[in-house]
Formats: C-alpha cells, structure tokens, sequence
C-alpha cells in the first residue's frame, strides 16, 4: 500500500506549501480550521454525523499539535470554537473549555502516521452494521476507491475487554491506530469509524462516501449472488483521480453549509 | 439490572434537585414542560413519531402526578398544551380538554416505576418489525447501550385476547408495565415501543436510539452471518457515558426545533 | 367484511350531513374539494405520490357526480383546479381542461360501492413490490389495521392481455373494481395502489398507512423467521379507532402543507 | 427494440422542428440549455446526482455538436455555463473553462446514435448495487417500462484491464457506447449508469425512474419469491405514454428547482 503514502506525502506537502502564505493568524491556521467548520457541518447535513463525531486537521505550521473543536456537536462548530491540542492529546491552551473525552483517537493517529494531516471519526449508519458484522466492507464504486485498500475492523474489547467502548485514553488510541495500519479507514466494532487523509477535504471526503459505500454493499449484498467490487490495482488509480476532482465537490458543500454558518453560536456558550 | 435502578435513582435525584431551584410556576413545572416540548417535537422531526404518541414527565414536585399533552400531534405541542394527571390517569384539572386514550401507559408505569421521571411512547418505524418478529433487539452500539440491558416484547394478545391494539384502560397499562420490568424500553406488538428513563432527556434519547439501533440491526441482519452485539456488561458502562453526554445532544435538538417554535399554535385550540 | 360497509355507511353519512350545512358553492362542494387539494399535497409532500396520481371525492350533494383535479402534478393542485365527472368519467363542464386517463378507477369504484365516497391512486414506492410479488401485504400496525381485511392483487394482464398497463377505459376500471370487492385497498401489478374510504381524510389516511406499512412488513421480513400480524379481528378493532382519531393527524397534514399552498400556480395554466 | 428507434426519430423530430422556431441565441440554443439546468439540478435534488454526473443536448440546429455544462457539480449549473462540444469531445469555443474528463460518454454515444438527442450520466445509488450485481435490472412499474427493453451492463475491465474506471478517451467511450447498443440505458460496474432519449426531458426522466425502479426491484427481491415484472409487450406499450404525459412531471420539477435558480454562482467562477 505504499502508493497512499506517497500521493498522501506529496498532497499533504503540497496542501502545507500553499497554505503557509495564507498563514497570519494565531493560534490555529484560517484554512484548516474553515474546512473543519465546513466538513463538521456538511457530515451532519449528510447524517453522517449525528450529535457526536468530529474532525481533526494537523496544525499545518507544526506536526507535533492538531485542531479540534472543543466538546460541541458538529452540526454547530464554528471557527472559533477550534482548539490546538498537543501529540499526547493535552490542549495547548484550554481556558475552561470542555474537549472531546475521545481526542486520543486523532492524537495518536497523528503520531502514527505523519503521511496524515486531518482524521475524521464518525458513527455512520451506513458503516456501523459492518463493524458489528463478519462481512468486509468492500469499494463498490470509484468514489469509494481507497476501500479496495482494505478495511480494517477494531474489536476494542480484544486488548481491553468489557469497556464503554470509547478511545478515551492513548492506550486505546495506539492500539486503533495500530489496526488502522497505513489504510485510509479503520471501522470500530460497536462504535463507528475514522477516516484519514492528506487534508481536511480527502478525510471528509472518505467519511462521506465511505458511508455511501456501506450502504451501496447492503443493498448489493441483499440482491444476492457474487458481486464484482473494485479490484485494489483499480482502487489505487480511481483514488488518485478522487484527489484530482476533490474541490468540485467540496465547492459544492461550502455552498450547502454556507447558509447554516448564521446559525453558528452554540447552546450555552 | 439492579444498577439501571442505582444510576437512575441517582440522575433523577439530581435532575429533581436542581430543577427545584428553578419552579415558580403551577401547575406545571417549566422545566419537565420545556423538554417535554422539546422532545415531542424533535422525535417528530426525526420521524420517530408522526401524527401519534407521547412524551411524559413524572412532576418533580409531586411523585404522584406526571405531565402530558392534551391530545395533539406531538409536531405542535406547546408548552401550554401540558396537563397534569394523578396515577389513576385522571386529568388534574381538565378544564374540557381532551386527553389522550393511551394515558395508562404512563399512569402504570410512574406506578410501578418510582425511579421513572419521563415515558415516551412512539410508533417508531425502525423498532415496529422487532415487535412483530422473534427477532430479539439488541445493542448495536454505544449509543444504545442500554438495549444490551435485553427489550422485551408486549403482546397485548396474550392477557386480552383480541382487542383494539390499544392501552386504553389501567389493566392493559399494568400489564404493559410488568412487561417492561426493571428494562429502560418494551416493545408493542403491532404497536410501537415505549422508552423510560431518569429525566426527559434520557427517556427521549432512548426513543430515538431505540429506531436508529433497529434500522442498524435489520441492515446488519441482511448481511448475513453472525453479529457482535455489546454485551451487557459493555452495555452498562457505555450507557453510563450517555448520561454524561446528553446535553451534548439535547443541545442541538433544542436548537433543531426551536424554528418550529413559532409555528406552535395548534389548529381547532 | 360487512363490518367495513357499516361502518363506513354510517361514517359516509355523517360526512355527508355535517358538510351540508356548509354547501354554498357550485359547482364543486368547498369541503371535500378543499381535503382534495390537502390530501394531494401531503401524500406528494411524504412521496406517495410524484408527480403521478390522483384523490377524488363523491359530490355529497349528488352520489352519481365525482370531484377531482383536472390532470395536473397533485403537488400543484388548488382548489380551482377540481373538476365535476359522472360515474362514466365524462366532465361535466370540461371547459378545454385537461383530464386524466386514468378517471375509470374512480368512476367504476363510485359504481360498484356506494358507501365509498373517496378513491386515492397513487404508485407508492413502498406498496410497488408487493404488486409485483406472490407475498401478500398484511396488517403490520394498529394504524394499518383496515389491511387486515386483506389486500388483493389487480393483474391487468388477467382480462385484458399485454396493455399500456393503464385504468383508461371503463371495462378496465370495472374489473378493477371488481378485485377491489368490498376491501378498504387493491393493489395494481407493475402499476401502484388504489385506497378507498368513507372520506377523502380516510382515505388519505388508507394511502399514507399502506405505503408506511409496506415498507415495515418488507424490514419485518427481511429480519427472518415467522411474523405476528395483526389478525382480521384486532383488524377491525383498531381501524374503528382510526376513524375516531383521524382529526388529530388531519390537522397536523393540514399544517404542514398550509405553508405550500402560496406557491399553488399550476405552471402553463 | 426497432420501436425505440422509430418512436425515439418521431420524438426528436418534433422536438427539434418545434425548437427550431424559438432559435434566436448563439453559440447555445435557449431550450435545451435550460432543460439541461433544470435537469442537473432536479436529478441533483433528487440525490440522484451527487456532486458529480452531468446531463447534456445535442444542439437541435447541429446534429454533429453537443452541449453539455462547464466541469461543475450538477446543482450549481447556470445556462451561462453550457458549452458546446464537437463529436470528438473538443470544445468548441473552451475559453479557459475546465471541462468534464468523461464528455466522451456523450460525444461517442451521439456518433453511434443519431436517434439520441440527450445522455445523462449519473452515480445513481439505487443502480449501483445492480451494476456490480450479477441480478439484471427489470421493470417493476410503467414508469420505469423503458427497462423491460433490456439494461445491460459494461464493464470497463472487459476491454481495458484495470483503469480508473472513467469513460476519459474516445476508445473507451465507444465501447460503452457499443454496450449501450439501442437501449435507453446502460449500466456501468463500480461506477454508475447512462440513459439516453429523444429530449433532455425524457432522458432526464429515465435517469431518475431507473434509479426508482432499482430500488423497487431491490425491496421486491427481498421479500423473496418469483416477481411479475412488465413484459417487454408491456414495456413498449407503456413507454409511449411516458412519451405522452412527460410535461406532468416536468412542469413539477422546474417548480421544484426554480426556487434553486437564484443560488445559481458557481464558487471560483
């Protein structure tokens, strides 16, 4: 799979490149923290997201801290609510705000994979069924390209058996980053999944379709029969295509969330 | 089951108390009335309940009475259509109002339930199969945990013999409430479901994870092959969470429906 | 089934007389014209009906009359578009409009039962499937009780061979009507579905539940294993509820597409 | 299938006979170029189309050019962004404008074609399952009767090995087209489907009635079974009035997207 990681470290190089010019704010990056509002807000527009999930991007001006909104519902992100967080998951500087008891899921992915610069965990309803199930999910379409990878399943009851089932410390974040391997998406047993990808709109864009994907597969599955999927060597150049076309679709669901973005102060903040 | 009881026990304790600093008005408390509203309409927003059903709330200064609309379509409660009932199912002070016939499903349980602070009844699409199959609901996820605590089925039949479907008087409400046990939900055959829970918000969110986790378990189902459900002892320390992260949520459904607010008044009131 | 043609004899004839007093207007009466343009708006607004499909009434003041919209999208209906037919579908007042091919399913059922006075046709996408298939639709939930009566299949294919599958003459809306026999529905093979009721708000109702219970009976049996439906006798029960409790839901159809009936400029009219 | 043809020449002819009149602007005729926003952005509202697809005319003053949208997500096409395209896929008059890698499903399908006065290419979720499928697509109602003609299914690794599966040269075009054969639908393994007709209009229709159909079909197979589907004598048949009572329904969708149309820039224009 060594193709993801080098399209990843030339996209990643090149998205870092041509967002440093546009860097003057403090302390997280204008870009980065505008596509998290946007891909918040479009996954929960899509009920990929429901009130829980989030999105993460790498600080794009240091490897070592990340982005996220504080604790809030994605639906009602907004740029200010981004925080800067550390590799160990500690925010940089927290003032009182309330984070994300599941943020060891980004911190130790980040640490795993530098290829990776945004990661987007979701409960998807699409997916949820296959992380409970014996059957891969599978890439039933160009869209979903990157599937033909491999998806991997994260069983958190394997390393630490009976648990609330959620990645609140690094201890389970390591070891769901180590079933995430070098593959795009990881689904969790009982939870949902993470996404990763060279930036905030690939990562997005994998959440989404991996959704779509997972529903695509049921209702394929359930016409019975064989089914002829995406072969990996036709994953890998349909992917690199993904990447090519990746702003004709995110341009459209700026225009999608761009009406809710009034809409944006939260409850009780 | 026991620790349903403890966990609850304490939550209701808690919401009891710090709702008490808050009442000034009577009959109806603002606070179990608001979430009442709220509820009602954000489960018909999600389509868990359509021109039918019914959110309730144990009334905090008096264990022996509980709030309810007057029959209305839950899409156009307001906080002004609440009436207060004793556990007979007797309305307060009716004042010529009309009240739902399927009162005793609420009545029975605050009877049998003293932990019990809020009962939602719904025809929920998603859970209306399970209650006709011999298929069991159980926990797909950690956002509905509290299905790995086991859902049992009602069937009306089977005390009443052929009826109207319907629990229209206390016997049918007893008898539905001895179903329901010590569970956090009951199924209805060919009926719908009823969830319970510690404060509104818990009932309401059950209510609508009860229809999301079916939707979930029929896809799985499809796919075929054996299923990794939570076990219980997953079940009880994740629902644990979700009582810890409710306003999380509830926060962005007030928000959901709070553009509906405006469109409150009632037709033929 | 003679429980279905009292009760909507005595239905029919409460309709009728509460609606008299009301009838200052010719051609069309305002009441059952006006639940004409509710009940089209709400089945297109939950995509019962597309842009396909009709509801008609019996003229309360004229049994041998119908009412229903000159051949337009039933999303766009208003008032003025409802047009007079006799029971052999000829408009009593064309005036150049536009008709529907398909009036014979109502002309010819007006025909056969007198105690209907409301026929709505619609290609329901969830009932599609039971036409086509050997699997009966059964009575999955109270609110579809009337289906417990049974829910026969129209194959056109039976009396008149291959054909443009379409009710466009009167020998086709009667055998129609003939498999229709005394039930509340009929299904059309390769086509959609016809309800019938004791007023346009009932049979509305009929459409909406036939379409909500189809799509529960396919997940129900999708689960696997044997299915507890309604029997014929809880059937009968529960739909005489539904006749009692119809002005709940009505109300709150009414509302939801009162906000639609500004735009009701039918386009090229 | 020699009735398509004939059926299909009538239609075109009429349709670019009664167009010629109102044939005033350059380098665009106005009537197909609006049909074609109309139709991107119903199919898009529809979810049809997602952020990728297009819809395009062959212009009805020259039969060897075609018109088709600048590369844009199909909801956001303006009529000021249609260009014009010869049979090889060249634009015209580009202008800087980015145009869509796959316009050689189009031009290659115009060249085979000379009946065809549309194509539309989509991502249509309910087709999907059936093109990885070994199950073939049929015709469950009389909207969707074009299918009973035969939907067949090209796969790209037949003639290329693996790709990244998109129709982005002539050679692969052609291919598709030859599958295509002189049916109104082709379906695409792991990526899609094409329909084809007389009009934008009817081509629009059978894009989104085949999307319907299939997730009819789908439903109908898993009730389990033999399925009565519309014989090809009843396809041929039914489709004519299709041809007839088009103007329904597409006088519902302009109302359905004019509300859209004000939202018409594009971002980065």
């Amino acid at each position: 799979m060594a193709i993801w990681r080098v399209l990843w470290a030339v996209c990643a190089g090149l998205s870092v490149s041509s967002q440093a010019h546009a860097q003057t704010q403090t302390p997280a990056d204008a870009a980065p923290a505008e596509d998290i509002v946007i891909g918040s807000r479009v996954l929960a527009d899509f009920g990929v997201l429901d009130g829980f999930g989030h999105v993460s991007a790498r600080d794009p001006k240091n490897p070592n801290r990340f982005l996220m909104s504080r604790s809030l519902a994605p639906a009602l992100v907004t740029a200010d609510d981004i925080m800067e967080f550390d590799l160990d998951g500690n925010a940089v500087d927290p003032r009182g705000r309330s984070v994300f008891l599941e943020r060891f899921i980004h911190s130790e992915i980040y640490k795993a994979r530098p290829d990776v610069m945004s990661v987007v965990h979701t409960h998807s309803p699409g997916v949820i069924p296959f992380g409970v199930s014996q059957v891969p999910l599978r890439a039933m379409f160009h869209n979903a390209a990157f599937l033909a990878a491999g998806s991997p399943v994260w069983d958190i009851r394997k390393d630490f058996g009976e648990t609330d089932m959620l990645v609140s410390d690094p201890s389970r974040g390591k070891s769901l980053a180590q079933t995430l391997g070098d593959k795009p998406v990881v689904l969790m047993r009982g939870h949902g999944d993470v996404t990763v990808g060279p930036s905030v709109k690939m990562a997005v864009f994998r959440a989404y379709y991996t959704d779509v994907n997972a529903r695509l597969q049921s209702q394929a599955l359930a016409l019975g029969g064989d089914l002829n999927y995406l072969t990996p060597g036709e994953g890998a150049k349909a992917d690199a295509i993904n990447f090519a076309v990746i702003d004709r679709i995110w341009g459209l669901w700026k225009m999608r969330v761009a009406a809710t973005l009034g809409k944006s102060a939260a409850p009780g903040k």
